[in-house]
């Protein structure tokens, strides 16, 4: 028995994404709905850091995650399994979601009661980037068995980043993983880029984190 | 000082991929070159099982690669640096290659006197798995650290694969990865698919992968 919504979202038809996705940020701004657009490779992360997330932060503040996958609905089940309201959001295919998708979600969801929406986006380093969905701001997830190189093979994806996530820091003794080049290569590509290590499994680096996120939704929703 | 040369693929302007990708496997097939389709998640090791790929066969059969990238050439250096002739193609933010993009790249390459020729896609579970490419045979890297989930999430990618290679199994103990599981979901998605689990910086699996692709490179070119 599904106790999640699961809808499909459709392309937008308007030419001009960016021009929407400033009205949906607006949009959000008045209805006091903070979205974070959580983005990554296949397999860097981003459920397992959603679990950690609600788990440290759903006694504070209330949480909704809106899972866009292609077809399935693995990521949603374990997210209401962790304890936070969820929805699916069907792509039909599409790797990346646009402003007008990511408003048909929250249109379906309804976030008035929510402190801090996450869309956890298609598990893609290109397509995503190329499209604003309109959200708050850019969160991405990089993986340390991915390889420090990252920045230089896809440069969009993080010089469209608030913040880059380096996770899965407790198997660093096992890869070739240069740190600091790391921070050197995405600081390349936007300089203003928040690097926080982190590993969802253990926990580590989870009180810069989520410092981050409760003073940027705050700022957003005029609480502070 | 590049040794390879780099060249900006366009898309194509053909409405029908799929008839022009089977126009060029023909080509291929006339001209006796094994085109394999190297496909998988950024960080799931193409570059580095070629590497391996390289100093395993080098000596035997000439290799050849054509790397796709967004706009770097990191890989196409270290596929030089490892020995093989390499040249590198920018898809100009494309998150994939068409067969016009692939043929475009073989010429330029020369294939003549290359027993097998790789195109390494760009790393991405959704759009290169949508286009044809027109090669022989398509192989998949999924690694240990993405998850064992990942044929539930991205079912095109897995029922276009003739092989995936499952790489990184040398860190099998510090992750959850259920390797049966996963078998069994790639299983579902494509029955057909051969599966095999390698180490690209160990070696292990090599001798199936390495047997599989003399086989059918040698099928390919009429040699048996």
């Amino acid at each position: 028995m599904k106790e999640f919504k699961v809808i499909e979202v459709k392309r937008s038809i308007l030419e001009d994404n960016d021009a929407d996705a400033e009205r949906l940020r607006k949009e959000l701004k008045e209805q006091q709905t903070f979205l974070i657009n959580l983005m990554s490779s296949p397999g860097a992360g981003k459920t397992t850091m959603l679990k950690k997330l609600i788990s440290i932060l759903g006694d504070k503040i209330k949480i909704g995650v809106m899972e866009a996958d292609i077809d399935s609905d693995v990521d949603a089940k374990a997210i209401m399994e962790a304890g936070a309201r969820t929805i699916q959001l069907h792509t039909g295919g599409m790797c990346h979601l646009d402003a007008a998708m990511t408003r048909q979600g929250i249109q379906e969801f309804g976030t008035s009661d929510l402190d801090l929406v996450i869309l956890e986006n298609v598990g893609n380093l290109v397509c995503p980037a190329e499209f604003d969905t309109g959200a708050c701001r850019n969160v991405m997830i990089l993986s340390v068995p991915e390889g420090e190189d990252k920045p230089l093979k896809y440069p969009l994806m993080f010089s469209v980043c608030d913040v880059v996530l380096i996770n899965k820091i407790d198997v660093l003794p096992y890869f070739d993983f240069d740190m600091e080049k790391c921070k050197a290569y995405i600081h390349m590509r936007n300089s203003k880029a928040r690097i926080i290590p982190i590993s969802a499994k253990t926990g580590e680096g989870f009180m810069e984190w989520t410092q981050w996120l409760q003073e940027e939704a705050a700022a957003w929703t005029n609480q502070i």
